[in-house]
């Protein structure tokens, strides 16, 4: 796997927007990628340009070019999910069998109300429905990153359609609660989320409505 | 009502009247609304503007500010939902109670499957994602025309939290499936789409999950 992500626990590196020219022996290819994470945040996927991101890191538009090859592919290896899969899959395995679904609730309910992590995840919603060249760099990294561990965690008949039916509910939960805020939903305390959830995740994850289908 | 369809961005081009005076009798009202249809879907929220309607429905734009009093009214009213609940409600809810959740579930299907209804409801949850403005107009129309009447058929407790709970799943089916394309549920079968969908709804609808909070 090409992904060289740090754990992104912090933005730090979104804050380190670099004026003077580069000294000898920085990392330029980490530099390109901060250039155009903090360019992707604050102007969107459509107004990044390879330009313009080689310009924020003081290296030569070609040079973007030649690390990443297309805007498409710079953004692919420049989105950082909000959460590191590493981190949050075995919180969420790591325990007794029958607490899986409320603890898979709690780790997306969390990952959009904790203020570090809500922007970055609302961030990659807003982009992937509105840019469909974003939406396909999302897709990739949320099946690589996320959806393949998380599809090998489950296991059993028809993992990956399960991983993605999860993803879409947590999709759909940022959505309604978090970007079009429909009441009550918008309004619900966290822990009465949680509990509805739990039951529909716990569906998704071992329901038995796969079985007596041909694919 | 024809309008016919130009490519002009920028509200002065948009300015220059295309045809004489409107005549008299003619539904002005109505004739505005048709003309922010097509602006909002063709040149999305952020660049319609009053004057822009205006200009294409050939009236001035202080009618449309006195017919609708802000462009986010305008928007409110001229949002056409993809399928008229009338229609859809009594389709769901005239039948045997077994079956309500697994017609809850193709009713939401068949809106996103059917090339006719597809298109509107994306470009819904597009400009709900993308447009904060636009984001609070549709959370209007979505309670006030789809939600309510759904929470009003639900009954039980919790209604309401139980209708946005399916709205969510459904907003996240759009994202998953259609917009962003996660596989393998973008190119899953319909009915197996239904059938991993059906238990999670039934859940929304009648599962005693509600009962045990204060709220």
């Amino acid at each position: 796997m090409i992904f060289s992500r740090r754990g992104n626990r912090k933005s730090e590196s979104m804050n380190t927007k670099r004026r003077g020219p580069r000294p000898a022996g920085t990392d330029t290819r980490e530099a390109i990628l901060e250039a155009a994470r903090q360019q992707f945040a604050e102007v969107g996927y459509g107004r990044t340009t390879l330009r313009s991101v080689g310009a924020a890191a003081d290296v030569d538009p070609r040079l973007v070019l030649h690390y990443f090859g297309s805007k498409q592919e710079l953004f692919l290896h420049a989105v950082q999910l909000p959460v590191d899969p590493d981190v949050l899959l075995p919180r969420i395995f790591d325990g007794d069998e029958a607490g899986i679904a409320e603890r898979v609730a709690w780790a997306l309910l969390s990952v959009l109300e904790s203020p570090e992590t809500r922007q970055p995840a609302l961030a990659i919603v807003r982009a992937a429905a509105s840019e469909p060249e974003a939406a396909e760099a999302i897709r990739r990294v949320l099946t690589e990153r996320l959806l393949t561990p998380l599809t090998e965690r489950i296991g059993g008949d028809h993992p990956e359609l399960r991983a993605s039916l999860i993803g879409s509910q947590f999709v759909g939960l940022a959505m309604a609660r978090y970007v079009v805020g429909v009441e009550p939903l918008a309004s619900a305390a966290p822990e009465q989320v949680v509990r509805a959830l739990t039951p529909a995740i716990d569906h998704y994850l071992h329901g038995d409505w796969t079985s007596s289908t041909s694919s």
